[in-house]
């Protein structure tokens, strides 16, 4: 992975990740291959053409049009992955990292995996010390994410599980847990059995109804430090001398809520 | 530093980090000593008695209150970095990391070190095989970074420079660089010449007319895929039957700022 | 009113109502009288000495420090009444008179009266041949609320009422009907009963726990064109080369509902 | 106008404004008339048959579908007027109103005209007894708003006037004036000569270089109390028990400027 988005070369090579942008910010990711070729609305690339050359250069079509070449960046490739669901943002997924502490050689569970988005972050981000554990219910949904985790060369950091989380989680003792299910208040002691004292458990939730539900389930199981939170992101044109916020912009994709896992034992007397 | 955030033990050390919640919110982050002794308004702790118990306890002060006792989250740690400055909140680092693709492995340059909160993230997150190069012109901010960095552990990941960055940055081919300066219209060149062809630069930035004078500047130095943006997050009082916004949120901390710098090459033809 | 916040003259009266804006946005509303003084942290204010002047004049006291002499704005009378409850905001307050759609000669109901603030609009807005129907349920918060509008000139143009709105309104045919009360769905057919076919409904609520309960009431009685909101409102700092917002907003008051009444008879044919 | 929003009467009648609300929140605006047809893609709609209905009834169409009736809100109407130009929206103007003080009797200057949403709320506003004066360089414009006005019955309260506003204001000693051009700083001498002393002045700017641009021209013309803000409207679903924010929300109008204007006289002694 660390390849795909910071390459040690600055030259471009067979089987490269390269992230096309074309006017009015058309943009797509392709996977070079020798005499490969990629069609487009503005013309098509062959890839015999930017193998060898270096990243940040561009190219123009037979038709007129220039593309800018571009290792894609983790952002982009959440966003790529995100098309099928739409669900995580970067502006969340950055915050949950910060806020479970995802790092080198951090342990974490996820379920469900969806479409990966957060799985490939999850992943990057562990390194080789670390382990993601990514729990599914629906077998098609794990084949796609799956498929990609193994493109981005992630897919030996992640344990893919098939299984209804109800029957509980495999691990113990993990640092960090995140839900990304319709009904996480129902398997909140699941979650308490999995994670080591202290842990970090993190969910996103679309409705209020469902934020209300969860706050009880964690304080029925004993969780503290509860947050809930959400994130707007609004991005501006880039302009020098018109300087203003784009028209439109994400609404809402989910509230963020987070707590930790206490301990059993009694209250320790000082 | 994984240590401090992510034990792998679920009993409290000597030495530890922990941080003690208390009533209304009130919270603060100790590092644990034999025989030491932590004064609060609500009551001492003494530290031989949560040596050896475990993390989410909870303890009772001679006066009746308690906290509870939890390794502090790399959100907590920032924001206690933070205090003397408050500049770069969670939110932003966390969009930031990802937009940069910071992980295991990457070479980043930051420009200035300021109180070191991002530098903990970024040091935290590169691992051991990355590198951190920060930079800052007044020495004394640097020291109060370098012994927050060493104090966690993260010291032999960066590298600390005093220096005026219109001098030009030492490193070549960096993955990623980014600037919390005030005038980083003046350092794009240097930028340029620090950053790897397709190289990801991220700035933040208190005033639209800096983010117009940067946007000059990258443009004029050829820097594309500009993007602007501010985050706004905003916390719920966590109550299941009464939930609400908080009264206040933070109206503004910076606007982001990212951009890729491009090859100088001819543009090639199809 | 008219003559409190917009004078025909440009000269201070005895009487006039008077906001004083002095050092670092510091600003207080009083009522001019011969021979009246008022004492502040800065300096007094003799008022002989500004009646006679004109609007917008700068007088400076003794201690040296300048205050601002203007008109209060209808957006700072508002906030000086809601000093007691901070409740209902400009932002607010501007968005339900255009959605209700209130103007010279509307007939409107609104509970709970509250410190006036709303009523306050609401009068002004009418004008003489409108009329506001003001209910409360606590004699003391209406005498507030009765002293202010009278002050204002505008005590003839408002019905106040003490009354447990469960009773009802003795009002019909009323083009717009305003509940800010802690449980409107108890009320929502006494609402129907007081409303014009077509006419409208809004509320403020807090939490999202009664915005899902009003929601129901409103449904089960037949109410359509459902609207829910909430308006966010983020003031900048006013310097032209350091352009920024506030380090803090508001991050909450109340989420705004908005319904229609509909007609009991059976559905047209066409 | 009145008439328009707020019916004596529940009955439709002959050239009542009705407002038709379909399926999928579908609606638009219509004027009944005698054996009058509206053709919709749900089916048509013959006028016959709803005049002498009452308000908030329901039509079925020969197709199936059904639509509510009601009078439309003068929210509605400013959204039907904005098709054409999209700048003022509810949320802004509704601000504006409050922030200027425009109620029964207010006298108050607009310019430009643009497409009349503004001037149709100031006209139904300042009632009888107040003035509307607005200022539009291009003839097109003012065409469309002034049928607007006309068709509401609001246009005996609306001066026209095709006017560079380089040239001045016919008026003096104004409550209020706002600015919906693009170069306002140009003109804030012109406006300082139009308002009385202490008077209020408005503005709405899309880009944060204007706004610094303006900030400069008021101070230089002893403009006080300058206040930018900018107001963000977020909907929500109306479902109970699936409560959450739309997806998508509008992320930037326009920045709103208020000051206002001081008197040229020497500082007062206390």
């Amino acid at each position: 992975m660390k390849e795909i988005i910071h390459s040690n070369s600055e030259i471009l090579k067979t089987d490269s990740f390269v992230q096309l942008i074309g006017d009015r910010n058309k943009q797509f990711i392709i996977k070079l291959s020798t005499d490969g070729e990629t069609e487009t609305h503005q013309g098509n690339i062959h890839h015999n053409e930017i193998i060898g050359q270096s990243w940040g250069s561009k190219i123009k079509t037979k038709q007129g049009n220039t593309f800018l070449i571009l290792q894609p960046s983790l952002d982009d490739l959440i966003r790529e992955i995100n098309r099928t669901t739409q669900i995580m943002y970067p502006k969340d997924i950055g915050y949950v990292i910060l806020n479970l502490g995802v790092g080198p050689g951090t342990r974490v569970v996820e379920a469900g995996t969806g479409s990966g988005a957060l799985t490939t972050v999850l992943a990057y981000l562990v390194g080789n010390e670390g382990k993601v554990y990514s729990y599914e219910a629906k077998p098609k949904h794990q084949a796609y994410a799956k498929k990609n985790l193994k493109s981005f060369g992630l897919d030996d950091r992640v344990i893919f599980k098939i299984r209804d989380i109800k029957e509980g989680f495999d691990e113990k003792n993990v640092n960090a847990l995140f839900l990304d299910v319709q009904d996480p208040e129902n398997y909140i002691s699941q979650v308490r059995d999995a994670l080591m004292a202290g842990g970090h458990f993190g969910c996103i939730l679309p409705t209020t109804n469902q934020v209300s539900k969860l706050i009880t389930a964690l304080k029925r199981n004993k969780f503290e430090k509860i947050e809930v939170s959400e994130i707007f992101h609004r991005y501006y044109k880039t302009s020098a001398t018109r300087l203003r916020p784009d028209d439109k912009m994400v609404g809402h994709t989910g509230f963020l809520l987070f707590a930790r896992r206490t301990s059993p034992n009694p209250i320790i007397k000082n």
